[in-house]
């Protein structure tokens, strides 16, 4: 069967991490990755107490929905308190930012289009 | 703004539910729709315990994060017991259903493109 034929089910606890380099304490893991899926990708991230990402852009949008924890999360000019049950939508382009708050991890879900994705970090220190 | 530039930060909870007309005891949220968002669409299922949906196909893939819950599902001619933290990718045009078991409602987060979405139920004695 090609990859438009296969269905998927697996635990999301099974799939490896991978480190974001451009973060602190935040992993991430490619759920259904674009391997596999033809138009989006589905990820999970992981930001420890603390840790987060730095204000950058995509040139991809984000469909997100926060699966635990809180965070404070800075798009444009705005700054966001979100939780879990929160959803979160980043259009392209837009300076987006992650700090982890509280005392367990903050735990996303973020769709990408299956397009080139150009990260660009605008202030590695405001995160 | 345009659609491509409007940023959105909301609770799942605070978005209407709908009736899913072809199941049973399961509703429905555009938690970020194809009127905001340029490529595919974001929502949230919820089942009520007993509930599902029938045997049926998309003509639009399905990537799928269960959040709370558990449930029989079939895709294609496999079974499968699924729960919160599992990933579930159903290809277009397979048929699939759902039944919600155990005690709490079956709530999964479902993306799809932004595509019309032909659906045919195959067998309303399936689930």
């Amino acid at each position: 069967m090609n990859k438009e034929n296969t269905a998927i089910v697996t635990s999301a606890d099974k799939i490896p991490r991978k480190s974001v380099q451009a973060g602190s304490g935040t992993s991430m893991q490619i759920l259904i990755g674009s391997d596999i899926a033809p138009n989006f990708a589905m990820r999970r991230f992981i930001m420890e107490p603390g840790g987060g990402m730095p204000n950058h852009t995509n040139s991809v949008e984000h469909e997100q929905f926060i699966l635990r924890g809180r965070a404070r999360v800075g798009i444009g000019k705005d700054i966001y308190e979100v939780k879990s049950g929160d959803v979160v939508f980043i259009p392209r382009g837009i300076p987006h930012w992650y700090k982890a708050e509280g005392n367990e991890p903050f735990e996303f879900i973020c769709v990408v289009p299956n397009e080139p994705d150009h990260i660009e970090v605008i202030d590695k220190t405001s995160s």
